[in-house]
C-alpha cells in the first residue's frame, strides 16, 4: 500500500536497474505498493519530474547496466529549488508517501539530513569502490573486479611476449578494493592502493625482482594511489625525473618512472569507464535484486531513516548514521600479507 | 617449517588450482613450509604418489580451471591399501608432517575420521552446489552461477523469437542454490529446486500465466528436483503421460510434459559439465586464494582437525564436526518469496 | 522510395536483429524507403500482421539476439490462406511494394517460388550451420563457434582433472562446420561430422591413443553425425551393445559406447539451444549489418529474385536459384587433413 | 623432412601461438618436418638463440594469447651481427633448412630482402590492424574487434545514465578497420579513422544531433585519426582552444574539445593494450591454425619467398612483393556509407 518514488544518484554502477526491478516486483506483488521513478537523481525529486514504474517497465532490467532513471550529481539541498520544504511539497503534490534513494556516501548523507528534516526516506547503498563499512559488499564491485581481472589476464600475455612490465590502473579513489581483488585474481606482482604508501624505490625493487625471476612484472594500481614523493604540487607540475604534467591517470605517471629507473620497458593501461558500465555479473544481479526486494520491507514497515545492507548471506537494516560512520578501507594487515606473498 | 601434502578430492570445481597456489605461495613465503601434491585425491596419499609443489609449479594457476593434482572419487579408507595405519606409514616414509585435503562433504567426513585416527589433517571446503552451512559461500559456486546466468540470457532470446517456453537444467543434486541464484539473475519465471516440491499443475499454471502476459516462460530447474507425481519407480519407468524412460536430466522430462499440458512449444537444455570447468570468476579466484592462504595458518598453528571457511568477509576456522553438522539448503521463506514475486 | 516488408523465418540466429536494423537505417537514410515488419515469419505476411519499423524501433538492436519480428516454421504456401494470390492481395492492401525475407534454405526456396509467381521479393541468407555455398559465411555461425569453443575450453579442465574423455555435441544437422571450427579452435582430438563416416572402432582408437599420450581425449561431434553401425532402425531401437533407446543427442549415445569399449570414463554434454541465442559476436554483428544495408540496394534497384551474400570481403548479389544450387558441406580433403593432424 | 625455424616479430597479436601450433602439428605429422623456435623475433635468428618445438611444446597453445617464442622490434639487418651472411652461417651451424617468419609489414619487407639475399624464408602475415591487402583478414583483428565491441556495449550504459557523450579510442595507426568494425557492431554514432578527415565542427554536429534525438552520443576513434585543425605542431603543442599538451591518445584530446564546443559532458576511454592480449576468439584461432598448417606446405614445396594468406574461405600463396604492394585502408565509399547512415 502507498506510493513511493525511487531515485538513483551519483556515478552509475552495474546493478542499479536490478535494484529498481527487485523493488518494483516485490513491492507490487507482496505489498501492493505503487512506484514512480524520479528522473536524474535528486533533480527529478526537486522538480517533480517522474516516470511511471510498474511490472512492465522493469521487464528484463536485471541484466541491463546503467539506470533507466538517469542519474546526476545534483544534491537535494542544491539551490534554488532544493531543500526539505520544497521536497515535501513535491511529494504531496504527487501523492508520494516516501522516497527510496539508491546512492553512495553523499546520497546517504543527504538522505540522513532529509530524514531529520521530516522526509520519509530509506536507502540502498551504492559504491562501486566497495568502501562502505555497513555492508559486506556493494553491488557493482564484483562486476568491476571481473572486468579488471579479465584485463590483467589479457595484459599478461603481452607482457610475457615482449618481456615488458605492464601497469594497469583501476578504479578506487579512496579505497583500493578493486585493485586488491583484481590483483589477487589476476596474479599481479605489485598492488598499489590509496591506503598504503609505497615508494617508487620499493615498486621498482619488486619489478626488478620479478624480472630477475624470468617473469614479466604486472602492477595493478588504484586511481587514488599517490607516490609519497609526489605531493600535490608535483602531481600537477610534474614529479621527480618526470617533467611532463599529469593529465591522465597515475598509471601514466608510474610507467615512465618505472621504465626510467629499472630499464625495463613498461606500458600503462587506464581501464576507466568500462569498469562501471554494461551487464552486471550474476553475483551483482542477485545482490542488487535482493537489496531492491528488501528495501520494500523497510517501506512497508515505515522504517524510515534506514538503509539495507549485506551481512554474511543476510540482508539487514542499518540506520543512515551507522552506515556513514565508517569508511571501509583495505586493512593494513590484509594488505601487508598480500604484499609479502605476491611481491 | 615442515613439509605438507595437498590433495584435491571429488568433482572438480573452478578455484581448486587457486587454493593450491594460495597455499604454496603463502606457506613458502611466510612460514617456510614445503609442499608436495598427492596425485588423484586420496589415491595419491594411499599410494604415496606425489609431485613437487613449489612457487614455480603454481605459476599462473589462479586463472586455470580444474586441478593440476588430479582428482578421483576414491576414499582414504578404501580397500585394499587405505586406512589410517597405511597412511601414517606413507606420510612417515615421505617425511610429510600433515595433510591439506580440499574437498566436499565426503572429504570432510573422511578427514574427520583420519584426524580421529591420529593423522595431522586440515581441510578446505569445496562444493560447487554451495550447500555447506559452515561457510557463507564456497568457491566454484559463483562461476557456476555466472555460466548458468549467461545461458539464461542466451536462451531468452530464442524463447522470445519462437514464443517458446525454455527449460534450463543446472547443477544442484540436493540444494538448489545454483538454480535460485541464476534464476534470480537471469529473470526466470519458475525456479525448481530439490528442497521444495512443486506440482506439474503449478509449473504449468506459471508457464501459462507468463505466456498470457505476452512473454516467453523461462524455467530453471536444479538437477535434483523431482515432480511429486514422479516417484522412484516412475523416474526410471516413465511418468504420467510420458511413457519414455528417463535417460537425460529432469529438464528433458519436464519439457514434453509442459508442452503437452499447456500446448506451448517447450525446449530443454541440460547445461551439464560446462558449469564446473574452465577459468574461475574473479570472485572465486579471490575466495579460493584466500582460503588457500589461510589454510597455511592452520598448518603453522598445528590446528589439525579444522577447516577454513568464509563468514561475512572474514576467513574463519571451523572443526570438521561443526562443518559437517548442517547441510545448507535453500530456506523455505527465501524460496517462497522468490516464488511469489517472479512466478 | 517505396514501402517494404521484412520477415524472419525458421530457427532464430544471432544477427537477425542486426540485419533488420541495417536495412531500416540505410533504407530510410539513403533511399527514403519505409518499412514494416511481418510478425512470426510467413504467418505475418499471409495474415497481413505487421508492426511498424522505423529508426527508433531498431535502436540498439545490433547487439540483441533473436528477432524482434518473431519467427515460425510456417511456409508461405501453407494452407488455408497461403499462396501467391493471397499474398499479392495482402501486399496491395497494405501498400507494400516488396518483401525482404531473411531465412534459410527453405525460405530461399519458398522465396524463389513466390518470385516466379510474381511477388517482388529479395532475400538475406540465414543458416547457423554455415552450409550455404553461395556465401562465404552466414551470420550467427561465428557466434555459435565462439560459444562451442568456450565450452571446449571449459570441458578440457574437467577432462584433465578426472582423466576422462569428454564428448561435446554441437549443432550441425547436415554440415559439420560448427564442429570443425570449434574443434580446431578448442584443440579437439576427434571431430565427427555428418559428411564423414567414422567407425566406433576408429573413434575409440583415437581416444585410446590420446589417453596413452597422457592426455584427456576431447571429442566434438555434430548433432547430425551417425555411426555407420547405427542405421535408422538402430537409432531409435538402440545400437550395438547399447540397448537403451536414443532420446537425447548423439553425444549421449557415443559416450557410453566409448567408455564401454575403451574402459576410459567418458562424459557427454549436449550444448543445444545456447549456441543460437544471445548477443552476437562483433563479426556477426558487422556481417549482419552489412547484409541488411546491402539488401536495401537490391530493393532500390528492383533487383527482385536475388539475395545478398558475402564473397571475400565484399557483399555480392546471387539469384535464388544459384543460391540454392549447392549445399556447402565440409570438403573431404579439408576434413582428412584435420583428422590426420589432430587425431 | 628438413628442419625449420619459426620466429614471431613485432607487436604481439592473439593467434601467434595458434600459428606456431598449427605449423608444428601439421609439419611433424604430414611432412616429418622438425622445428625450432627463434627467441624474441629476429634476435633469436641473428644470435642463434633457439628453443626446441615439438608436438608436446605446442600443447594447448591454440587458446593462449601472446607468443611463447617472445618477440621484439629488432630487424634482421640490424647492427652489429645482423645481415644475410651472418644469418646463413647461423642457419648452417644449427642445421636449419629454412625460416618461417610470422610478422607484419616490416617483417615481410625484411623477409623479402633476406629471400633476395639467398635465405630460404616464407612468411605468415600478422597485423592486428588488418591493413594488409594481400589477405582478406589477418588473425588477431577479430579478437580486437570483439574486445572493442564489448567496451562500446559497456560504455553505452554509462553514457545513457549520465546523458554523456562517450569517446572510445581503439587501435589503428594508419587504417581504421578496428574502429569501423567495432563502431558498426557497437552502434557508434561517429566513427573517426586515419584515412578520412573529419573536422571538429562535423564531429560536434553529429554529437549534438544525436543528443537532440534524445540519445547519448558514442564516438569511436582510431588512434591514428587527427583533426585537420591539428597539424604536427599542434599535436604536441596543443590544439585550438586546448592549451594542454597531448600526452595520451586522441580520445583524450577530442573529449574536452567536444565538451567545450557542444556543452555536452564528454568522457574518454583509451582501450590500449587489452585489445591485443589474451585468448583469441574462435575465428582467430581457426584462421591462425589454418595459416600455420598451410605454411608447412610452402616449406615442403620449397616455395620460398612467399607467404600464406586468406582469400574468401581459401588459404592461398602470395609472394612477398605482391603482399607488400598495397596497404589496405578503409575505402572511401564504404566509409561514406557508414558515415551517412549512422551519423
Amino acid at each position: 500500500m502507498g506510493k513511493f518514488g525511487i531515485l538513483t544518484s551519483g556515478g552509475d554502477c552495474p546493478g542499479l536497474n536490478a535494484v529498481i526491478r527487485g523493488a518494483v516486483l516485490k513491492g507490487e506483488t507482496v505489498y501492493g505498493q505503487e512506484f514512480v521513478g524520479f528522473l536524474d537523481g535528486w533533480r527529478g525529486l526537486i522538480e517533480g519530474d517522474v516516470m511511471p514504474l510498474d511490472r512492465s517497465s522493469v521487464r528484463g532490467l536485471a541484466r541491463e547496466g546503467g539506470t533507466i532513471l538517469g542519474t546526476s550529481r545534483i544534491g537535494p539541498y542544491s539551490e534554488p529549488r532544493g531543500g526539505a520544504e520544497n521536497i515535501k511539497k513535491v511529494l504531496d503534490e504527487l501523492g508520494i508517501d516516501g522516497v527510496i534513494a539508491i546512492g553512495g556516501e553523499g546520497t546517504a548523507s543527504a538522505s540522513k539530513r532529509l530524514f531529520e528534516d521530516g522526509i520519509n526516506i530509506v536507502g540502498v547503498p551504492k559504491t562501486i569502490d566497495n568502501d562502505l563499512d555497513a555492508t559486506d559488499y556493494t553491488f557493482g564491485f564484483d562486476t568491476a573486479v571481473e572486468i579488471a581481472t579479465e584485463a590483467i589476464d589479457r595484459l599478461r600475455t603481452t607482457g610475457n611476449s615482449h618481456k615488458r612490465c605492464m601497469v594497469l590502473e583501476v578504479m578506487g579513489r579512496h579505497a583500493g578494493w578493486i585493485a586488491l581483488y583484481s590483483g589477487i585474481a589476476g596474479g599481479a606482482h605489485a598492488i598499489l592502493i590509496p591506503e598504503q604508501p609505497e615508494s617508487l624505490n620499493q615498486i621498482c625493487a619488486w619489478v626488478t625482482s620479478v624480472k630477475n625471476r624470468g617473469r614479466s612484472p604486472m602492477v595493478v594500481v588504484a586511481e587514488g594511489f599517490t607516490l609519497p614523493e609526489m605531493d600535490q604540487a608535483h602531481s600537477t607540475k610534474g614529479v621527480d625525473g618526470f617533467n611532463r604534467p599529469r593529465l591522465g591517470g597515475i598509471a601514466e605517471v608510474l610507467a615512465p618512472l618505472i621504465e626510467e629507473r629499472t630499464g625495463i620497458e613498461t606500458r600503462s593501461t587506464v581501464l576507466g569507464h568500462i569498469q562501471r558500465g554494461g551487464s552486471p555479473t550474476g553475483f551483482d544481479r542477485v545482490l542488487a535484486t535482493r537489496l531492491g526486494m528488501a528495501v520494500t520491507d523497510l517501506v512497508a514497515d515505515k522504517h524510515w531513516g534506514h538503509m539495507v545492507a549485506l551481512r554474511g548471506t543476510a540482508i539487514v537494516r542499518v540506520d543512515f548514521g551507522e552506515a556513514l560512520a565508517n569508511h571501509k578501507t583495505v586493512p593494513q594487515d590484509q594488505y601487508q600479507e598480500i604484499r609479502v606473498i605476491f611481491g
